[in-house]
């Protein structure tokens, strides 16, 4: 059980930031297989202890309380760094014998992460396969990618043809960072381990549903790159139509990766594409005030920083029930949250002429503030039958606190090796997403593009989002989480 | 509107310790109809100043942080003071012509509480009509009869009986006071004012009900009384058979006294009547260690002071879903709760073999810790696809500060006032509960009877009570409250 993870494009933050501070952990854990190593490839040219003295210092950062010396120490050494170029045949041959020799015997497993810039991906799948590393008679191969995966369909489709030359489906880990987090796994917990939310999951008693990641930030110093991508490709085509599977999936007969991956998939293949009028009328396109000036930004820019899509399941489920999708950057807070809606009582008993109940809703928060809330009705006390909305509460941080709720690279990097797919995109459903986003794309570039409307910073986004869900007599839940 | 509350019994208890205290509340809050006075009528004889001088230091006891000594001043001037007894017709003309005094015009509603002993209901009613002072000919007269309306089905009827040939059945208020219980008129605006609970608040999703009424006192010095009454009398035919009702009932068409009073009178119709073995089956009965000690009670007392009944609405809705109705007296805590619990989830998705998750469960707390609790299966943090038990959390507490959760007499006594009858139990209600009661209790006076269990006071009854269900697959909700 003693595997390798090479992790290439090493020198990145994503390794610093994110990957060695997981890896760490779950060494801290003894969750790493006994003997494991890390071998950073990259470019720059490093001793073995020159690359753990920097990484030391960033875990030292990004572990935080969790950070321990001793620990460490012991992890450290099995920490290795192999310089190589990506476009090098030789560099691979070398990283192989590097391989072997560190590895004590030939049965060791290894897990490939491409953390390299996207467009080198293909080579270095290439490259792998070349170079014999995708051979898996003695040890397991796997390699896990990444995203952005495609930055359209057609690239999609030509990646995973390329990968799919050097590795079977079931080695490829396609990353979504979202479903590494224990808020998005408890969604499937919280449907399908649970008797009473599934009898009325479903469009006899929901309303609609709204998906919202709102980022606070704006673009920064990504300005170049995030106006060739906009909003949809950054955050639609994966995280949010991921939280929209699982929100809407049918319950699979095992957890299992393939079973789980066939039930999301049918969701998307239920998605009604957009045609016509749908992509003005069931769409919302914004631009934060500002952004034009941003580094990188070309001053005439049509690219969104917010959107909104109506989308509909025409499934036995769903069939109906509006799916509001909507995510920005320049919002009021940082949040990731799915409301179930759900419709108002058929009959209203108690004569309260004042207000109308609401519908309950159930507002699971994936992120910052990360757990449960049920809106309901409560009798206001020491008043004759009248209500209000009262919250049913469940807190993570109180259960397990904050800082042990587990970063999703951990999670996402242990199943990888312990060769469990369920939480990586499949192919299909892969493409299939980016089926459904590109005729989008291609419309808001097109005269059949609704208006793309400026909004100030800080709040939920143009008010034309606004006044376009009340049109449909509904709301927007915009409410920022409280860290409890 | 300026109304005149008539209290007989006026030197009791619960005159100053409840109904005082009661309506110096409502008159805090301007709900009581301005002009409205209180007449106290006992066979002590005391001046109207002499009275009110009492009244003040108990209601100065039990206001608690409420009081305020000028507010006190005000309402005490409405306060009067009239002597008589309930067997004298003279005194019952004393009191016609004294109200007819302070009252400002002839069209003053009146209601008269019988807070005498209940042996003096009969009588008291019966001047009350002979004096003419049930004649509603130019304002309301009504009555308000506290527990126990009888000690069985035959009495309860005769009772009914003389009080309707004074009264018509709109004009009398039977009072159980747990019905003025927010938290249980809370929960019609669980039910019915909310879309999520009703789909599933049936046979098809809950496996069975369980309504606790605990209390961790004695018998005290109640125990001569308590000796001829025992549990089933004391508990079960009022304020269980209420919860019971409130919980199972239909939806009525509007909230209106005579539609709720209609549904919760069906229940008590659907309620499967105990035959042959059930007796000794589908009940428990326990004695807690040291009752037979206690003052005033029988040496070979055979009194029940804690008892369980497992009983069945055959009807649509919960045919085969067994309501365990339970209370006792010296038990671990003071707690009256209901808890829906339903059934498992039918497949069972995550392969965790350590345990099977628990059935989602709700819990209504009644008192003291007025809240709800929905008990529900989350994720483990930080592990494989394993469910733990958590808990969705409302507490009225929380937010509305414990203090300011009415008393149940405030709001049957305005509820009086105001001639809404909902939260008042109707004449073939009462008879009705009887009619479910006394089989039982003649069942546990026959050699039929299951065996006197005795518990030793501090836990949640006797140890068979909790083997007994167990045998049944199911187990006791026998958590103490926390309160917040």
């Amino acid at each position: 059980m003693a595997d390798s993870i090479v992790i290439f494009g090493a020198s990145g933050d994503l390794t610093s930031r994110k990957l060695i501070p997981a890896i760490y952990r779950l060494f801290a854990k003894g969750r790493l297989p006994t003997g494991s190593r890390i071998v950073g490839v990259s470019r720059s040219e490093f001793e073995h202890e020159e690359w753990r003295k920097m990484l030391r210092e960033s875990t030292e950062q990004f572990a935080g309380d969790q950070f321990d010396a001793e620990t460490w120490n012991a992890f450290s050494q099995s920490i290795f760094y192999q310089s190589g170029d990506i476009n090098s045949a030789q560099d691979f041959r070398k990283l192989a014998k590097f391989l072997d020799d560190v590895e004590p015997d030939n049965g060791c497993g290894r897990v490939y992460y491409l953390s390299t810039m996207p467009q080198l991906y293909e080579v270095a799948i290439k490259q792998l396969g070349e170079a014999g590393l995708a051979d898996d008679t003695n040890g397991f191969r796997r390699v896990i990618i990444e995203k952005p995966f495609g930055t359209d369909l057609e690239t999609a489709k030509a990646l995973n043809t390329s990968i799919h030359n050097v590795f079977r489906e079931d080695q490829i880990y396609r990353i979504d960072h979202y479903l590494g987090k224990e808020t998005v796994q408890n969604i499937f917990a919280l449907r399908f381990a649970n008797s009473i939310f599934e009898p009325i999951w479903n469009r006899n008693y929901v309303d609609h549903v709204q998906i919202t990641v709102a980022e606070e930030v704006m673009v920064g110093r990504r300005g170049g790159y995030y106006d060739k991508s906009g909003i949809l490709r950054d955050m639609f085509q994966n995280h949010i139509l991921q939280l929209m599977m699982i929100t809407a999936m049918e319950p699979p007969a095992r957890y299992d990766a393939s079973l789980v991956r066939d039930e999301k998939v049918k969701v998307l293949h239920s998605i009604r594409k957009m045609t016509g009028g749908d992509f003005a009328a069931d769409t919302v396109r914004g631009q934060y005030a500002g952004y034009l000036d941003e580094e990188g930004v070309p001053p005439k820019s049509q690219t969104a920083t917010f959107a909104v899509l109506k989308l509909f399941c025409d499934n036995w489920r769903w069939k109906g029930v509006p799916f509001y999708l909507r995510s920005g950057k320049g919002m009021s807070c940082r949040t990731t949250q799915i409301v179930i809606q759900f419709k108002n009582v058929p009959h209203i008993l108690f004569g309260d002429t004042t207000r109308e109940p609401l519908g309950n809703r159930l507002v699971m928060q994936v992120q910052p503030a990360e757990g449960i809330q049920l809106h309901f009705e409560t009798k206001v006390p020491d008043a004759e039958m009248k209500t209000r909305t009262s919250t049913l509460d469940f807190s993570f941080r109180n259960v397990v606190g904050g800082d042990s709720m587990p970063d999703a690279y951990q999670r996402l990097l242990l199943d990888s090796l312990l060769g469990d797919a369920s939480l990586f995109a499949r192919s299909d459903e892969v493409e299939l997403a980016w089926g459904i986003i590109d005729p989008i794309i291609a419309a808001w570039n097109s005269p059949a593009a609704p208006q793309l409307h400026s909004y100030p910073t800080g709040i939920w986004g143009p008010a034309q989002s606004a006044a376009w869900i009340e049109s449909q007599n509904r709301e927007w839940f915009d409410v920022c989480p409280v860290l409890k």
